[in-house]
């Protein structure tokens, strides 16, 4: 065995409490070098001579690593544990805290000493079968005209990156319907706050909702709206920075040294120059945004009360949270501290596109926006140029990251405002024979989304076929003249929503990959619940292929049944299927 | 290169912040597989066209891997980065989020997203220059004869587990010149406060000195007598457990369920047993000791204000808390922040005795009770059953846990109440021919502690030679006659802690290994400092050895001064030192 490439710590993501008497064990070892990993654990004040035996599991591999995983009970919550390992070439080797060793007196013992209740990564009960829509509201439907900007483009010109079409609160809530018919289950609405851009991203007044788009009471019955349809709310807010309206910036900008809320923001000198270079903090270098200095008490308090007052007064239920990864992890664990005090069950999301295990270990954010998983489907599904084995690679490297709470919690998208269109890309950078092929390509895509571990995010207007390059052009308003809506993707995304929603496997149960055909560029995956398993078998590519494979979680002269089809196959020993381009089949 | 065997981390400790716009940064490769490593970073908002480049050194390594580290400097505190690999074989690699790879377009880039300052893991100041000195009061003095527990042994009785002496607070206060003339800055105290056991870890009254010891204004006596010497005071808090009479557990076994206390403990079932097993969570198995919720807010509330009032009322500089690691980090995170805004010069060390990553990001512990290090000092000097490579190797591992503050923060222990004297062992259990050589070997032993990196602690009596096994063996009374102390062994102590403290290079030195020679045990490491390096060379055998090296650190024709013996060696291309057994060099 490669001793260099066996790893282990006895931290998140490692190792993580999954139950009050549960923790979840993790390795990583070379891959296809491991044959048995087995965990020996007792409570730490007993001897090692009472030492109970886990079979860990080999859950995943990448490329280079195979991921073994189990789950050490624990009566007392005190573990003391350590690995034996046994390779194919028939070697042993022990391993502990002080590390890898043929002997077990080398290696050391692991101490996770307590499971303590405070510290366990609890997520929403209702999130992990959630189905999320996101909407900028000035581009999904103008429901009122009389608060529209002056001027207002018309519905079907295309956007600039100042264009305002006069969407609202009142659109949406028109099209809750819509919305219920299609399965979402929770919305997600861009800021909807005081702002004089068409993103919003620059909030000048947090308590209140832009005219442009409604006022309180609208939004209260928008989320009330939704609630009776059994929908939630999920809003958006900018902490990070704000505009250069905002009151307190104002006052700075006035006031210099002498205002009170000079450091809430961080200014290198006075007086306060935009331009040609801002002398203070910003997003990115854009001197219209200031930064804002989360970690000074008043504004902290401030901006937490923001987080309280949506919660409290209209009753949403929960928070997605704008360049979240430069905002200090202890404001993170007060927010959290606080919106779970006044609702257990809200949700927090951060925007964060690189790994961001440092704020998910349960005391921060309960999940992100999984732009490493929308790398990894752009890559393989859009672009072709990555195969099966990379894409599983980047997938499972992704997953290892996290916990399983964190990975249940994940926004896993395809697309948004701040990216191309999938739908687009797949038309644009996929190379195949025939330009048709782009729909089953990014109906395969939507497959595998709804299929994979976390939440489904659909990007208003993926679901009827519109396309769009990066912003402005990504952000065009929804189509809703069905003569230019794609009825079939339409119908296709509700089927798989269905199929999702209704399925214990695809909601809870495990990932475990089952098929890498690089040559015909066939992707198999079960995803196993506690009373259901699934099977799903994706030909990313454009030609017919046949698959052989066994049904090992069925037994032999029983039936399995593709839910797509509704087709069903005898198991044999082994099994073929016949997979069209970029088609798929979903197994029960 | 092996490329399984190389790792990085977003995170502590493979990415921690040791300045307002520093990022310092850890990679770990095969054992002499990479020849350079070299890091691309840039700001995060820019194209990687502007990518700088530092070049990382190979700090430090153990049997299996190397660790190279640098530092990356960042204006604007947005940090993207990757690694580019050059092996020894001339391949090339490159490392980002994504992986290991040939081509950098695969491998991804890491992102450190924003250095927050409430983020920083600030040490107090004072700390990495201090030399700390464990005292059991009962044990090291009794300065005040009328506050004695009857009956008292007398001070020259052998102790049994429920021996009481008559040490106290005045008792130490007597002893204070003892401690300044040896050197010490920093005296640690275990519990003082009212117990009815000897060692006082099972506490009844939190707010009261134990009467055996004495009150109050003893205590506050003693710090400001300590301080006024420039001696600083850590005392011994219990949260993770109490003495079954503590009145809340004492409400509980009276009133049950009915008890307003119920929900400080983890009770099983009413009424409460005690034996023959508890029905309550306990310390260990120890029904005497029942487990603190440490969670519940009204306990936590109390428990923090005692660990306030102590720093108020007294002034003392810190805390070391008793089995730490099985309390929630998240009391450990409110506990911090109460403390450090009382005086954020306070100190907070817990005991830990594994691996404690997880409480030492930053935002929890400032140190723990490094027994990690005493196993490592424990084989190599006083059982010496590892080699030079072994030792080096887990220091590494050790050292390589943490960041750069978490290590200067370490208490080095060489044994404690909880364990044999090590001088003890050195007589034990070190096969040597000359009996006289267990002496040297625990002089050679303090001169590693007090020149490697993190605080030398002495556990009172080691320094006079005192010997003794397993508790209670190892708590005998202090021996004062000086005809039983160990003079030579005294003389040594004060000359190390001198050397120590007027040294830049053995305080907040690099600490980098130098010679590993396993056929003669001779074990070298230089320390260097920003104005000042120091070599340090270590003969762990019972023979004379001649060591050849080259001094790296200064030039040709200088001279080399053994400050322990204050001879000079004219520095040649090569120089040869000749070392006694168990003997060693300090070369300035």
């Amino acid at each position: 065995m490669l001793k260099e490439a066996i790893f282990h710590l006895c931290d998140d993501p490692y190792a993580f409490v999954i139950g009050t008497n549960q923790l979840k064990i993790r390795l990583k070892a070379k891959r296809s070098d491991v044959d048995h990993c087995t965990v020996f654990h007792s409570d730490r004040y007993t001897s090692t001579k009472g030492e109970e035996k886990t079979q860990l599991i080999r859950a995943s591999w990448d490329g280079d690593f195979d991921y073994f995983e189990g789950v050490i009970n624990s009566k007392t919550k005190r573990i003391k544990y350590r690995f034996h390992l046994v390779g194919y070439d028939k070697s042993e080797l022990w391993y502990g805290e002080d590390g890898v060793s043929e002997h077990s007196s080398k290696a050391g013992i692991f101490q996770f000493p307590y499971i303590c209740e405070p510290d366990i990564f609890n997520i929403p009960p209702w999130v992990s079968n959630a189905v999320v829509y996101q909407i900028l509201p000035d581009r999904f439907h103008n429901g009122d005209k009389s608060n529209d900007p002056h001027p207002a483009a018309s519905w079907d010109e295309l956007p600039t990156t100042d264009s305002y079409y006069g969407g609202d609160l009142k659109g949406i809530m028109d099209k809750l319907d819509y919305l219920e018919d299609l399965g979402i289950t929770l919305i997600y609405l861009t800021p909807i706050f005081t702002s004089p851009s068409n993103h919003k991203y620059d909030t000048v007044d947090y308590f209140k909702v832009d005219p442009h788009f409604g006022d309180m009471d609208q939004a209260r019955t928008l989320v009330d709206e939704a609630h009776r349809r059994g929908m939630r709310i999920l809003l958006d807010a900018t902490f990070h920075h704000c505009s250069e309206h905002f009151f307190a910036f104002k006052d700075v900008m006035i006031h210099g040294e002498a205002s009170q809320y000079v450091d809430w923001f961080f200014v290198d000198s006075f007086p306060i120059v935009q331009s040609p270079s801002p002398n203070y903090a910003t997003f990115g270098f854009l001197g219209t945004m200031p930064k804002l200095k989360t970690h000074n008490k008043a504004l902290r308090d401030y901006l937490i009360r923001i987080g309280g007052y949506w919660i409290e007064e209209i009753g949403i239920d929960g928070w997605r949270i704008d360049v979240a990864n430069e905002i200090d992890h202890e404001f993170w664990r007060l927010f959290r501290k606080k919106m779970k005090s006044i609702n257990p069950e809200v949700l927090i999301i951060g925007e964060i596109w690189h790994n961001a295990s440092a704020w998910l270990r349960g005391e921060q954010l309960d999940g992100i926006t999984n732009y490493k998983f929308r790398e990894a489907v752009h890559s393989f599904f859009a672009k072709g140029d990555i195969n099966v084995t990379e894409f599983n690679g980047l997938l499972t490297k992704n997953r290892m990251t996290y916990s399983d709470q964190a990975n249940q919690t994940m926004f896993n998208l395809l697309d948004s405002h701040d990216t191309e269109r999938f739908f687009y890309d797949c038309k644009r950078l996929r190379r195949v024979e025939n330009t048709e092929y782009a729909i089953e390509l990014m109906k395969l895509t939507v497959l595998f989304q709804m299929t994979y571990i976390g939440l489904p995010i659909i990007y208003y207007g993926d679901e009827i076929g519109m396309t769009g390059g990066m912003d402005p052009d990504c952000r065009k308003p929804m189509v809703w003249d069905s003569a230019y809506q794609n009825s079939h993707l339409l119908q296709f995304y509700k089927k798989l929503i269905k199929i999702r929603k209704n399925s214990d496997a695809l909601i809870h149960g495990a990932f475990k990959t089952w098929i890498e055909d690089n040559e015909q560029g066939v992707f198999g995956y079960i995803r196993c619940g506690n009373n259901e398993t699934i099977g799903v078998i994706l030909n990313n590519s454009q030609s017919f292929h046949s698959v052989n494979t066994k049904i090992t979680w069925k037994l032999s002269h029983q039936k399995v049944t593709d839910i797509l089809s509704g087709r069903e196959y005898l198991i044999d020993e082994k099994i073929s299927f016949e997979i069209p381009p970029f088609g798929c089949l979903l197994l029960v």
